[in-house]
């Protein structure tokens, strides 16, 4: 199957390429919406883009438009004939629609709203009142619902006509006759029930739900927590207002999960939808340049605090050799310990008072890895410091320089690996996105800490 | 909702300490089973979870058992009684199954094979030759199958007398008489359409499927990229041996998230399925260990450059006020490239021939965070700078040594920049997962390049 996409999109850019607009339509009806959007995006001139679109079917365009990243969408709107551009919005589903409405102009968003029919827009309206990143604004409302009051007969009545517009039947919701939600059932048991069978009898109770004005993380979590295929979307009053679907708590969490190691690295910003090698250069920049700057003005604690250290590095300058490896394990260990422990958190494993556990834990584990690493290391300086005996002062022996080394390093380690596990925790008390204090950050403070360590150590071993 | 479940949750802990039974089961009817599993495993004593284990109702207890992180699996299974061992065998879906006798003795998994039906037993065995980590391996085979040759009414008696042990109707799939894949329909084309239609009128092309022995994060894009409530399993014959589910899917991706979350920090080895708090000490360490001692042992390298240049430091010892930020600014900037680069790889944005587009990008990305980063610190250096009068030798002005320390910075961020985002793609061409080289190691690497070019770039335009 994969040999026959990648051979069909090779076609598509062929077709693209010699302008040959019969053969485009005909091998694109071949490809599925996702693979359109994503050659769309790679193509390099906006006439070829417009030439894609242009031989794409009505059917497949609104697919293929819901698709496309969302710096791409105006444009592709943009280019559509008002009577495709009608047809585009009337046919995406109430989420997606949403989800474009969003990013667009406030003078353009009145207009494309005017275009839909009376009872789409003021739907869409109302999505358009919850936040882009809660549970309701990203629930689709075509979900089957029917009343306790029916039997499977009536139930399947109900349903037949708006068929085509329900994205989904896994889960169809019973509703009392104040739209609140009394119960779910699955469509296999309208079909292998004998019509008579009231709904009442064969409704199972729902046993999670979330607000609309639940974060969208929330929603997705007890997607996958609670194995629901569709995890119905609530008002405070328990009526029933959409669905996240699990391609949605899906697309959630992929997206999370990038913003996530993004945040790691010190990247800023959202996200972008386009593919790495479609996004600016100057984009790339933004993103990445303010923890560059703020990390660089921090870092300069650290060299302060070299230069109040001047006379141990000059007495003995061999320290130099061991120096970049204490820092260095510090941000190592320091790095480990807090993308563990904002892992945790994200997975929801640490309550606001497990933080004298994980200290424990911590403490425990940095000493364990401080005293091994240090153990290490003193065997190494063993085998390495005789090649360095030019730069050895007379007065230090090469016991006492190991030792202090390698006191130095299990120190800095210990210290490091508890200063890691600790701010991010610090900083969701005092309400922070524990992820700021990810690596990067982590590995700049330590740097500081273990300067000090460093020095403060061996004058004290060596008697400097 | 969300508060109910703490408050049942509150009950059980409660009932538990209290060792009450009969409370205890009342408690746990109305507790979801992946709650109930996270009970069980915050649970201090082996004790307390015997007694949990014995008050669930034998129903749910397959669905518990399978929510169990590995580690505590086989201790439950332990626990049942010879009779209910044998019913939470039979009930467990396949999947869960294999899943949970992957993790077994060969002898254990010999004797609860042997405690199956003749055909589950069967079924298990040919599914355990399977890879854990396939498609093949995360399949199950409960889905719908009906012939091309049926119409609607033979299609729905067909589904009939499988309905309790088939796990999803969301897409029934239509074979041939060699079990070949033909094409698909949902429950409610069954459901919905009169009984004297063929299949073959109503079934849609099945446009993408997996291999058994692909991997599974493969099938998991593939649900993920394409929408697919659930994607069929076939062998190289096209025949369906099973599908995976979104459920599946997500578990799948969420996995591979941590996962690549912790190489991204160094950690090493398997994530532990066990929580944070309930993982031990030592099998932290395991994890944090091999990375830190490579790490430490290669930051010598640092240390010998920085020795190499001592007279350097030494004629103008103030350098050392910026020498730390002009290494970690390398560091991070090399760990922010690297972490796009390797995201994108993960996301399939990069082929093999994009080197030289990374390189490009990356490289004007890298010159123009330099320059900017460059003259920002100039501009700081104009007001630290005076504080430290006496420091500053008089053979070197103001201007000539913030000049320096900015080249070097400048010239350090791009070199950075370049490496960071080389590196991965070098790992993959030499078949090394690139997840490997992300931010620990190239920080490490970059400092080494730092020192050097730190060093070299203040002697020579200070003249030293």
């Amino acid at each position: 199957m994969a040999e026959e996409a990648t051979e069909a999109r090779r076609e598509l850019r062929e077709a693209i390429e010699a302008g040959d607009k019969s053969t485009l339509s005909e091998v694109a009806e071949r490809i599925h919406y996702a693979d359109l959007a994503a050659e769309y995006e790679d193509l390099d001139s906006d006439d070829q883009r417009l030439f894609l679109l242009q031989a794409l079917d009505t059917e497949v365009l609104p697919d293929v438009i819901a698709e496309l990243p969302n710096g791409l969408v105006e444009g592709a709107l943009d280019a559509l004939q008002p009577r495709q551009l009608r047809k585009v919005l009337e046919t995406l589903a109430d989420d997606d629609r949403v989800d474009i409405l969003q990013d667009l102009s406030p003078e353009k968003r009145q207009k494309f709203l005017g275009l839909l029919s009376k009872d789409d827009e003021e739907l869409t309206r109302t999505l358009l009142n919850y936040d882009e990143e809660t549970a309701g604004g990203r629930m689709t409302t075509r979900v089957g619902r029917i009343s306790e009051n029916m039997n499977v007969k009536q139930a399947l009545e109900h349903l037949r006509p708006d068929l085509e517009d329900t994205e989904t039947l896994t889960r169809i919701f019973v509703l009392d006759d104040q739209d609140r939600l009394k119960g779910k059932i699955r469509l296999r048991d309208l079909t292998f029930n004998s019509w008579q069978t009231p709904i009442r009898d064969i409704m199972q109770p729902v046993d999670h739900s979330v607000l609309a004005t639940a974060d969208q993380e929330e929603a997705a979590n007890m997607v996958l927590r609670y194995d629901m295929p569709i995890l119905p979307v609530v008002d405070e009053a328990n009526r029933l207002l959409g669905v996240i679907t699990t391609d949605d708590a899906m697309e959630i969490l992929s997206e999370e999960s990038t913003e996530d190691i993004e945040k790691y690295a010190g990247l800023t910003g959202e996200q972008s939808e386009e593919s790495y090698l479609n996004t600016r250069v100057l984009t790339h920049f933004r993103r990445r340049f303010l923890w560059l700057l703020g990390l660089a003005l921090l870092a300069i604690a650290s060299g302060y605090v070299m230069l109040r250290f001047e006379h141990v590095l000059e007495s003995v300058f061999l320290l130099a050799l061991f120096l970049p490896m204490v820092i260095a394990a510090g941000g190592n260990t320091g790095g480990q310990a807090s993308t563990v422990v904002i892992r945790a958190m994200a997975l929801n494993e640490l309550g606001a008072g497990d933080a004298l556990r994980v200290a424990w834990k911590e403490l425990r584990l940095g000493i364990l890895l401080g005293v091994i690493l240090a153990v290490c290391i003193a065997a190494v300086a063993v085998f390495v410091l005789p090649a360095f005996r030019p730069a050895m002062p007379g007065s230090v022996s090469f016991t006492q320089f190991g030792l202090a080394v390698a006191t130095a390093l299990g120190v800095q380690v210990a210290a490091s690996t508890l200063i890691g596990a600790l701010l991010p925790i610090f900083a969701r008390s005092v309400n922070l996105d524990p992820a700021v204090i990810a690596a990067p950050a982590i590995t700049t403070v330590v740097d500081v800490t273990g300067m000090a360590i460093y020095f403060t150590v061996v004058r004290t071993v060596l008697g400097l």
